[in-house]
């Protein structure tokens, strides 16, 4: 592409583009960081006045039944279940992806040690999004019985390392910083056949990839709402257990919200049958409700027409960076294979962090992760290609003039 | 008490009366129900559209620094510290009650580990809220080493229940159903004194009655901020861990936010100093902003006014009931002694959820809890004399007329 105009006339054809109305984003922000926080759909604000003066204010505690609070994790799993290929009343949204993966986690070995317990390994990536480690971490310091994490510094490793001692491989399906997409069937496959079970999570592949959970036949997974869904910001997270695990599904974090008959105030835990055991405690219904503002966007459309988008906007980044800022000292990071590639593009550069500031500044949002990596979301709901075109216009300004280098860029205090 | 016009006095000589004009309730209801879900705070709706519109919408990614949300955890403990005889900086609002107490539970049993590991028995009370109990059958579960939950059924056996054995007592510090309060100092006092150590669940407590943890040396509490602190329904909840356990304090929970360097994205988990170790994932920024709007409100008054009116408002509700409900089969199961009330008050009553139905049809709204009792809880920043007043009146028609016994109010299906 050499023309905006090009980009223009890909925005006129893209069966998406009217989503974009759907959000509340600034006209001169160019926002590349849907990976990390998406943006407000429009409809959020409303929703939470609903919630907070007729449903809080005016239905008060009756709200719990008669505005469906207590529905609202298995009613928005299922809604979002749908976006990954999960089946009805086997997704809830729940908790932080930290605390679920502990859960998951916690189960899968307690599953394997009845099987077998000489499986005491947990197969994972040390380039895994960091609190899926330490939250493995923390697992195996408290079991105390031998427990150990494995990890390979490159997805070709894997098979090697998914030997007959596995319990569980603990994958983030789409990498948070390189954006590269795991295959989770053949993932799934080869675990199986080793004897391990399979715990995926989706944090940046739910409503930006296609995601088959059940057609993969994974074990579990877990994933966030506040990124391609749009949830807002921390949003409950989710945890997917299939139907063949729920009832032998068991895990430490047994609160009462998980009871079989929470308001009979027993003093003994019996789970609920299904899903309703992976719930703990009372979840928060403001930031809760929000979730769905972000999901009946995607009612709206379909994974298939998503990922369209999302590769169509990739591809264009990464041609348009590589043919107009060629020289630059950017170096892709990124799989090119459709395959291989999630919804994000990264892209090395010596100064990533200056670099990124100065773009910023400018009015384009993108993010920055170390070491030395320019992070850019592609969110098909709202994103368009004369974003794409634009991003790379300003980049190359950015690196051509090198007005990164400017003071204000400069200095770096503590990472936040 | 034999004329309202008593109580209309009382509420014009009331200090706090004037707070009541911060929350949004509707002027018809009589909510005695805020020890479960407390009425929104006026300013909540306003402030919640500035996190959905400025914030969230405008700020985008940045507000996790520019918009503070990042310190909210820890900003909002300090205020809520306050309330409760807390120290700056050990106390953050976080994840729920269940998941801070498995934090807290999991913590007390590794130094008593270190220390003792003789010690393998929690003791709390059969009457403690089920998911106490519930998370320390958990607990107790996946440790699989031996420990012991003991329940005593009596505040009276716990003397004799904390034995040489025990690492540490998990007592909820004002009993959900009967309003029981606990001599926190006391009792913290005596499990030192056996080498146990002290939890709280400050669930009824904490803007409800005078609680000085640092006093009373207690080690650890939890509890939650959408009872008595007015922030939303589950609203993110609260830990506590004094200044010389913090950096003993290890807990298996150990997501980034817990990390010393979350953003050094390091493999390794290596704890934050201090209370940043008590947090785990990202937290649900909507529902915790709304926090503050009601613990701003505790700012204009002191907890030593809230527990002065409580205590009136209480002593009056007693009062009435038995002189103006006298022999109407209400029987008092809270304590009548003020050092050992809370700020709810329950009677039984053999059709106690039929009666409940039918207050709530009248538009006075308390709570029911199995078996037979009818909670009414007294949050002194909205609730007036004359509110206690027309509660009385309107159960001394319900029960005098036998109206409960209507079919709308007699059967019940699930207990929700």
């Amino acid at each position: 592409m050499n023309d905006r105009k090009e980009a223009e006339a890909l925005d006129r054809a893209d069966p998406l583009a009217a989503l974009r109305d759907e959000f509340a984003l600034a006209p001169a922000t160019i926002y590349l960081d849907g990976n990390s926080l998406g943006v407000p759909p429009k409809a959020a604000a409303a929703r939470a006045q609903t919630v907070i003066g007729a449903e809080w204010g005016d239905g008060l505690i009756r709200s719990w039944n008669t505005a469906g609070w207590f529905a609202l994790p298995r009613r928005l799993g299922n809604k979002l279940g749908a976006l990954i290929g999960a089946a009805e009343d086997e997704v809830v949204v729940t908790d932080t992806i930290s605390v679920n993966l502990f859960k998951a986690l916690s189960a899968a070995l307690r599953v394997q040690n009845a099987r077998d317990p000489k499986r005491r390994v947990i197969v994972s990536e040390r380039s895994n999004f960091p609190t899926d480690l330490y939250i493995a971490q923390g697992l195996i310091e408290q079991l105390d019985r031998g427990y150990e994490l494995r990890l390979v510094d490159d997805p070709a490793e894997l098979p090697a390392a998914i030997t007959d001692d596995v319990a569980v491989t603990m994958i983030t399906h789409v990498n948070y910083r390189t954006g590269y997409m795991h295959d989770m069937r053949a993932l799934t496959e080869l675990a199986h056949a080793r004897g391990a079970l399979a715990l995926w999570d989706l944090a940046h592949s739910a409503g930006a990839v296609g995601v088959g959970l059940n057609d993969a036949n994974a074990d579990y997974a877990v994933g966030c709402t506040y990124k391609y869904l749009n949830g807002g910001p921390g949003s409950p997270a989710f945890i997917w257990v299939p139907k063949r695990h729920q009832n032998a599904f068991s895990q430490p974090l047994s609160g009462w919200w998980g009871h079989k008959k929470p308001f009979e105030m027993s003093p003994d835990y019996r789970p609920d049958d299904g899903i309703g055991r992976f719930l703990c405690g009372t979840q928060p219904i403001v930031s809760m409700a929000l979730v769905e503002c972000g999901l009946d966007v995607f009612l709206k459309t379909d994974m298939q027409a998503v990922r369209r988008k999302s590769l169509a906007l990739t591809d264009l980044f990464i041609e348009l960076v590589q043919t107009r800022c060629a020289g630059l000292n950017l170096t892709l990071v990124t799989p090119r294979e459709h395959a291989r590639r999630g919804s994000h593009v990264s892209f090395e550069h010596p100064h990533g962090y200056e670099v990124m500031q100065a773009l910023i500044a400018r009015g384009v949002i993108g993010d920055y992760r170390e070491p030395h990596v320019l992070r850019f979301g592609f969110t098909p709901l709202y994103v368009r290609f004369v974003d794409v075109w634009d991003t790379v216009e300003t980049l190359r300004d950015i690196l051509v003039t090198e007005s990164w280098r400017k003071p204000e860029f400069a200095a770096r205090g503590a990472v936040t």
